[in-house]
């Protein structure tokens, strides 16, 4: 077993055969534990990553005294395709870098993951599945894709297909990015600065609410202005990024669906009606691309799940672990509760 | 009095001194009018432009049988400046064309509609003043600014002030616009294709609300598909404006506020409690940049307002002029009542 004494460790999945056809060939995940797997090994946790977000960004829920609590669970962080520590445009080799990498989906993500459970460390039993925004995406699939698996799932602001204004929304989003000349296609020299620019300035009015403006809640994080906050937070988050890897990412998502595969044949009540897991599926109240309607239409059609949404006007954010002290409580209070049961 | 021969008519204002400290120099409101001033010259409408809209596209809202009935009524309908029918960027001469046209405030124009329907046509009361979206500020601000003039308001799904969020939501569709290189800061030959149509993918997700896309509301219009309502609907709306345009008229909304003025100095409150006209506010359910939220604590701080919400999924379009029947009637049924009382 890898120890935990890197940053983070690479499984090296071999070629992978892809939804969309396409090999990716000599694919990497890149994942983190944290904790230790217990002889019976059932005391595993899995956690995957957001979209643009890495294994140390979901570190905001990992640690003493809280749910995802390394003394007692074994907790590993899978890295999504494409943000840039996994296989990703941004450092894979020719041919097949830059925008010539190949779309990579949900399931090949979380079939990825499986094998990386199931033969590194001989896992047969997932105490719990949690995961924020595409992270909540990819635990929906783990629970519709191994029911007799996964025993807990806890999807925060995510859907388990991505809906068609989510979709639009990301439209807009890839718009912005793509509008920039410089982009090239994807086979940029330079950064297409300007695009992943006007990206963040998009993604602002998308991922917080109405009411997270008005009433200003960046100026108690620090930002001295609006103004401040779309350039230092915003514009920043997305020019450290790289183009392609959040293009690749924005396909993986835009095409999100749990029931998209040969298991289910996209039958999507079939998906929802096979994920087994016990679930507390906890939309943001707010959240204006993962609204609460689209969870509670998925709840209905699940077995063993509850809707208990995020009362917060951190809108997406709410879910963004660690971003809000008393949202994340609330979600370590339901992971607390349901690891119990 | 001109006569309603030509598709519009045209005010010359002269030289505007604006409230940006610019001067617009050889102004033109263009307006059109449908049906007679009475001798007792008390049966005016005024129904201001929204957003790229022109005079023909409030058509949808004016007919016999409607509140807006021309055989009843005297309704003035001015071209919002930037419009590209009244003096715009697209059609001033130089040195003032283009990205040079000066900065036109709400207050700006609503100031020289005052002095179109006063000079022109000796008018002192205006039974009432509606408009969706962008109408609906000028609609606030002909209030606020007149308030012994102006007896009835119905702004439809906009506000007194552009709320940050709102402004936020613009930032992007700014940035949507300028990301690609061949705007060339506002001085381009050619127009920005790229960019307009990055702006129609992203006003795409937040004029209408994820439900009328989960329930393919744009199937029921003749769309053949999503993409089929995204390129000719949204691209087509945006491609077929000029982008300064456009961009002079998100100024004008970034910037609006009905107490930016000498008048009110900036306090909103003082602003809006010197609107005596008997007001129906009425914002779209799930308008989501300019949310019934904004509405309601405007309509708390107005002395003779109700608050009266579209029921509908249609989003912000609800308030459309003619755009969605059932949400059309509603916004009619509510001019009668207003008008007959």
């Amino acid at each position: 077993m890898p120890a935990n004494t890197a940053d983070h460790e690479i499984f090296e999945a071999g070629d992978l055969d892809l939804q969309s056809g396409e090999t990716l060939r000599g694919a990497k995940l890149a994942y983190k534990t944290y904790g230790q797997l217990n002889a019976g090994k059932d005391n595993v946790v899995v956690f995957p990553t957001f979209f643009g977000g890495r294994h140390t960004q979901n570190e905001g829920m990992i640690g003493e005294g809280r749910a995802l609590d390394p003394d007692r669970y074994f907790i590993i962080v899978p890295n999504l395709f494409g943000n840039g520590v996994s296989s990703s445009p941004s450092n894979a080799t020719p041919p097949h870098n830059r925008a010539r990498f190949p779309g990579v989906s949900l399931y090949d993500n979380v079939a990825c993951q499986h094998r990386l459970v199931t033969e590194v460390f001989g896992i047969d039993k997932i105490a719990l599945v949690t995961g924020w925004s595409m992270g909540a995406q990819q635990t929906y699939q783990w629970g519709a894709l191994y029911p007799d698996m996964v025993e807990r799932i806890v999807p925060v602001c995510g859907s388990a297909k991505t809906s068609r204004h989510n979709f639009v929304f990301l439209e807009g989003v890839k718009a912005a990015i793509t509008a920039d000349s410089d982009w090239a296609g994807g086979s940029y020299e330079k950064p297409p600065l300007t695009g992943l620019r006007a990206m963040g300035r998009v993604y602002a009015g998308w991922a917080v609410s109405q009411a997270f403006y008005r009433e200003e809640v960046y100026l108690g994080l620090g930002y001295a202005s609006l103004e401040d906050y779309l350039v230092n937070f915003w514009e920043a988050r997305r020019t450290s990024a790289d183009a392609n890897d959040l293009l690749l990412m924005i396909w993986t998502w835009q095409n999100a669906d749990i029931s998209g595969n040969h298991v289910y044949g996209g039958d999507f009540g079939k998906a929802l009606g096979a994920i087994k897991a016990k679930a507390i599926v906890m939309p943001g109240r707010t959240d204006l691309y993962f609204p609460p309607e689209d969870n509670e239409i998925e709840v209905a059609q699940m077995p063993n799940a509850e809707l208990r949404p995020i009362e917060s006007i951190w809108g997406h954010l709410a879910g963004g672990p660690g971003f809000n002290p008393v949202d994340s409580k609330f979600v370590d209070d339901a992971l607390k509760e349901i690891l119990a049961s």
